[in-house]
């Protein structure tokens, strides 16, 4: 079979880059050619990640056309997250853990989304259902990605089969879950030193019901550090709303030590916002009590808002 | 949790209605409420089967919105395949062998898609992860299933999973796979007493690049059995091209024994079929010789020759 390219979504998060580095792990040990490769900058969260596991960080591709016929995508189907020309080459599989949409294939294909916390537990049922060990670099690997999906278990999105996917795999890796968790957590969150486009980093872009909407997430240990720098977010904000014609570009500022966010919305339909959380915006700013987890609280939430 | 309605594809084949049955044993096993529904007649096949089983057909319904507010798809994920009202309903979970399209939902799902032959393959290893043991008249209705998807194993769609999964349904049930299969697919192939609605009952509706095509296929013993009663189908069939705005319709007549089709095709894009199979159409008709599945010799050719 020929080589595949194996990525998760643009903006990478550490699900992106470690069930990208798993999956191919998995597909190596069937006999397949694939090589992780990823679609944007690694955060500093997954930077620690990564170094901590003493492993470099997949090769960085804008296109996949160019090198291969047929890829596997992890942790994201949707096109507008993808590689920019998914549209000229074969999805072979998808592992992911989000809503469907935007998705389209001309032949079968090998799907497996769960409704749990992190694409990583899903591929731990993978190596088992394949009986394949799972190497100790990658189960540090892929905890690591349970602990940034779920943030370290709290969020809504945790499922009993993410903890027991990241128990399993923290006796692999030989791991404390707690003091190892929090470091990595703060790691990500330490916004000191990043650039306003680092702050932006983990975006990503939906189709609701015709509204384009973008949404970005960041963890911090104190929302100042990011409300004290709007004035330098702003503008970037507006810009990306004018350059790609969103309706709404919903920034998500997520305390990991309260997990509470502060909810920063812009352009023509902020409105959305306010009906969806029964808020209202004050510049631009409104609490969002108990909102951590964009895929659970925030997508569907306006989703509905917009398709009504 | 409520009750789910459990369904396959409009215009069911023995797959659509037997997955629904099995799939339904499966989360019943596990402790759900669901009902397996179907969203047409069954036809002569699916009722050889039934009644070889000694069970009733599942419950026909039209819409679904009107009775819960959760399903599961099994056999299809493409909304115009499913129910009229699918739109109103919340999926829980999908279990399907075909390409993803024209498939959407607003929160993370369970999807489970493999490319092999049958649904019912994709259940065998659903019903061993789980370790729930399987039923014998589910397994009767499972390997039927397979017989019907494959054409007894002679389809290019069969893969070495779906002889595998056959095999130790076969032994559950206590079959004679080649026995039972030549006389199920020969009740399914008896064209005599079927009505011109009942040759095209096996109907399905694609998006292909925009252009809206229905494809029909029906098994056979002799094509002559359908071909000289073309003088009623035509206008049956002419009918729905009007009806539905059809850019074409292309019903597919296959010959079990020979495992060669003839392709008759009404519409303003015929020219999509002799570009598809480089054959000429006369009278409609063309011979398609070795095609016998819709799924991986028809659907994907099309689909390539309209997006191009």
């Amino acid at each position: 079979m020929e080589k595949m390219l194996v990525f998760g979504h643009k903006n990478p998060d550490t699900d992106a880059i470690c069930s990208a580095i798993a999956f191919s792990e998995l597909k190596k040990a069937e006999g397949a050619q694939v090589e992780p490769v990823r679609l944007g900058e690694v955060n500093s969260e997954t930077a620690f990640v990564l170094a901590e596991a003493g492993i470099e960080a997949p090769r960085l591709v804008e296109t996949v056309a160019n090198e291969v016929n047929t890829v596997c995508l992890v942790d994201h189907n949707e096109a507008q997250q993808s590689a920019d020309d998914i549209a000229k080459v074969t999805v072979h599989s998808v592992v992911d853990h989000h809503r469907i949409a935007n998705f389209e294939t001309a032949d079968p294909l090998y799907y497996r989304a769960e409704p749990v916390g992190c694409t990583a537990t899903i591929l731990v049922k993978l190596f088992h259902e394949k009986e394949i060990a799972i190497p100790k670099v990658t189960a540090q690997l892929m905890v690591s990605a349970i602990i940034s999906d779920t943030l370290l278990f709290k969020s809504p999105t945790c499922t009993e089969e993410d903890k027991k996917a990241a128990a399993e795999l923290a006796r692999i890796a030989d791991l404390d879950l707690e003091a190892y968790g929090m470091k990595m957590l703060r790691a990500g969150a330490d916004v000191s030193t990043k650039t306003v486009a680092e702050l932006l980093l983990d975006a990503k872009e939906f189709d609701m019901g015709g509204a384009k909407v973008e949404i970005a997430q960041i963890n911090v240990v104190d929302e100042n550090d990011v409300l004290s720098r709007m004035e330098e977010v702003e503008p970037v904000i507006t810009k990306t709303v004018a350059d790609k014609g969103l309706d709404l570009y919903l920034f998500v500022v997520t305390n990991i030590l309260t997990n509470d966010s502060i909810g920063i919305a812009y352009g023509e339909k902020t409105q959305a916002v306010e009906q969806a959380y029964n808020v209202t915006l004050t510049d631009h700013k409104a609490p969002l009590l108990g909102v951590v987890s964009r895929k659970k609280q925030v997508v569907p939430v306006l989703t509905e808002i917009f398709t009504k």
